[in-house]
């Protein structure tokens, strides 16, 4: 009794002490509230990684990343934004604030031309880090091997292709005997971007109702309408105020996205922007998370993917050369991937989405740039279970298996079937 | 008079020259009557070029670049030749070499599924030659420069990107300092690869009726479909004899695109292969060469290319810092550049189609992974012209204006004034 008590005191102190982490990381860096566009290398870890057990040694390399920050993508991303703004300066509703908002996201809007979707130069740089440390924390693989064969494949669209150009230009530069096959190609969608299967967007569809009404007991706009225009009645009946907010605070979260980009986060108080945060946060994972509200089943749409990615391993386990696997694509893959993999607690079911922030924290799994790399050891010498790190965004990473007496690094072979049989769960 | 004669007997020969030039290297090797099939390394000139004058270093590179080889494109490119087969087989109206052609081509088929337009390794591993040769033969700039700055920009076509991925890791491979920045958006397409305003639209359909009537007069199907066919009369009321030779001999010459492809040249006869090449040289030269049947405007199609590349030039020189400049895309840019620059004879006029294979040869112009090079040479010390020299697919090419006293090394001013004014007499 007195052990169950601690257990669950335990259990609601690290809950509590979650739900301090989400709004105080974010009261300290707002950036994080852009979910999926955050800026990866606004929280880089510490990169402290624990050593494998004696006589371990890497030889092979998997991963799957996404493409670096871009501009927003939808046609209407920007001009929606717009719209309420320009018709409210045309009636003279526009605040002096409301007047430098506009002027600053017209002149933005300006560097969006042909540009929806593009990777800018700070995703580039994120994939130039991530690719340069992929070599200095793994050497054995990425420097010290001669000719070591690594294939790099990309979902084809543009920006991944050029995410995974940056990876693999460090890759070169690191090692100039790598013998690196790049692919793009329709042939590939299959695994690196699956479409969903039906009984996935059946399920997505029981969370819509949830997500509508979480989505508007969350926005408050009242305020910032008062910010931008001097006329509140006007406001209400002439602009979509909730959208207006929502779609504002999209422009002004993503601008960590530009190296040129303003800084206009003042236009939010904090606890609009945990609010903004909370809707992104609820959305995905109700879409993407295993939410027992969609079923539990979203992160079983990156079946062909964790297939890929066993059987990729089982072939190069059994060749047991030094080589890499490298995989380009996007969030919406990065995300349920984590969490079907059951990284740290990403696979966690949580029904009420008031409590979510406190369980699940969307900015820790899928920034731009966002990556999950599996470390495959072996024994030097002799024989030995082949062993497997996790790092989510670099960062060590539980897995859900028995661990070995070093934390982190586990049997594949148990890994393998653990993946294998709920994989089989789903069919 | 004496000197007229001689003068007329020289360019007689020379023409004769071309003339057996062109049979004769396609005779030797057939794949060349591949046009814009043509794998580059299949012809990779010596290498062996003239050093610049005393005292002048290289200190900027500038290049556009065709992506390497890749399946063919068009959705029906492969089943409009397995159609006709087909059929014939239902019928039993296939020969014994009939049978063994469709399974062939039914074989490979299976290898296009979602891989239309993709590069394929034959490409990947003909830019990585291309790339490493940069480094090689200019290592003043790709090796020696610390930090050397390379922009690197592809149209938004994977294979584009693909090629400009095996350039770059090479690039990388040689100088781990570089500092390479890669783009690619549909913002910089209005010049990696212009579209044809009206007046060429106009001018290219000029050259149709020609082209219509020099295909018909050049394809002779007979002897091909008696190989493929045991029925004369059933082929020639069943089938499209001429396009299914046109469209056969894309399948079997794009062959060399492919690590894995079949040998199939067999089928046809030295003759045929010539005819068929004569055929896509005519049309090619009527769409992007200067030819009089469109008017000579095809090249200004890369009005914007060439436009792009002075200016860049000038920012360049004009700088005097070491770098590059790489540019990405497709034969129909690299080929009417190469007239509008007027490398070597590319931008000869030539009135009958007849005529044309004595004077102009696409397969040196556009073979898969085709490119230009221009690179910059200034004095090492004090004051100087800042020189220039082309390459064309890596051969060192004569530019339209007078040249130095070391061959194939012009005056930048010179040359620039000179493109300048033809451009602007387009206007």
């Amino acid at each position: 009794m007195r052990r169950l008590l601690s257990l669950l005191l335990t259990a609601t102190m690290a809950l509590t002490a979650g739900a301090q982490t989400a709004r105080q990381d974010i009261d300290r860096n707002p950036w994080l509230a852009g979910s999926n566009y955050v800026d990866y290398d606004r929280q880089l870890p510490d990169f402290r990684y624990t050593k494998p057990p004696k006589g371990y040694v890497p030889f092979y390399f998997s991963h799957y990343g996404r493409h670096g920050s871009r501009w927003l993508i939808g046609k209407d991303d920007y001009e929606r934004v717009l719209r309420p703004l320009r018709k409210a300066r045309r009636q003279s509703k526009l605040t002096r604030e409301g007047e430098m908002t506009l002027r600053r996201v017209e002149e933005f809007n300006k560097s969006t031309r042909n540009r929806l979707g593009d990777l800018t130069t700070v995703g580039e740089r994120q994939h130039h880090g991530i690719g340069r440390r992929m070599t200095q924390h793994f050497p054995e693989i990425f420097v010290k091997k001669k000719g070591v064969a690594i294939d790099a494949r990309s979902t084809t669209v543009n920006r991944c292709i050029l995410s995974m150009v940056a990876e693999c230009e460090e890759l070169m530069a690191a090692n100039p005997t790598a013998r690196i096959h790049n692919d793009v190609s329709d042939s590939l969608q299959f695994y690196l971007n699956q479409q969903w299967p039906d009984r996935l967007r059946d399920a997505s569809r029981k969370g819509r109702e949830a997500n509508g009404r979480f989505t508007r007991e969350n926005t408050h706009p009242e305020r910032l309408m008062a910010v931008l225009f001097n006329d509140p009645q006007w406001a209400r009946d002439s602009v979509d105020e909730g959208s207006l907010m929502r779609h504002l605070f999209e422009v002004v979260i993503n601008m960590q996205s530009h190296d040129n980009g303003y800084d206009m986060l003042d236009l939010f108080t904090a606890d609009e922007i945990y609010d903004m945060w909370r809707i992104t946060n609820a959305g995905w994972y109700l879409n993407y998370g295993a939410s027992p509200l969609t079923d539990g089943v979203m992160p079983f749409s990156q079946w062909n993917l964790l297939t890929n990615i066993i059987e990729t391993a089982d072939t190069c386990v059994a060749l047991g050369k030094t080589q890499a696997t490298l995989r380009f694509g996007h969030e919406v893959c990065v995300m349920p991937l984590a969490c079907l993999m059951e990284l740290d607690s990403c696979g966690v079911q949580v029904a009420d989405l008031n409590e979510l922030d406190r369980h699940w924290q969307n900015y820790k799994i899928y920034p731009m740039g966002c990556n999950i790399q599996l470390i495959f050891y072996r024994p030097k010498r002799g024989d030995g279970d082949i062993l497997v790190k996790a790092l989510l965004n670099e960062r060590e990473a539980t897995l859900p298996v028995t661990p070995t007496a070093t934390p982190y690094y586990y049997r594949w072979k148990e890994l393998r079937a653990y993946w294998l049989s709920k994989l089989e769960s789903f069919r």
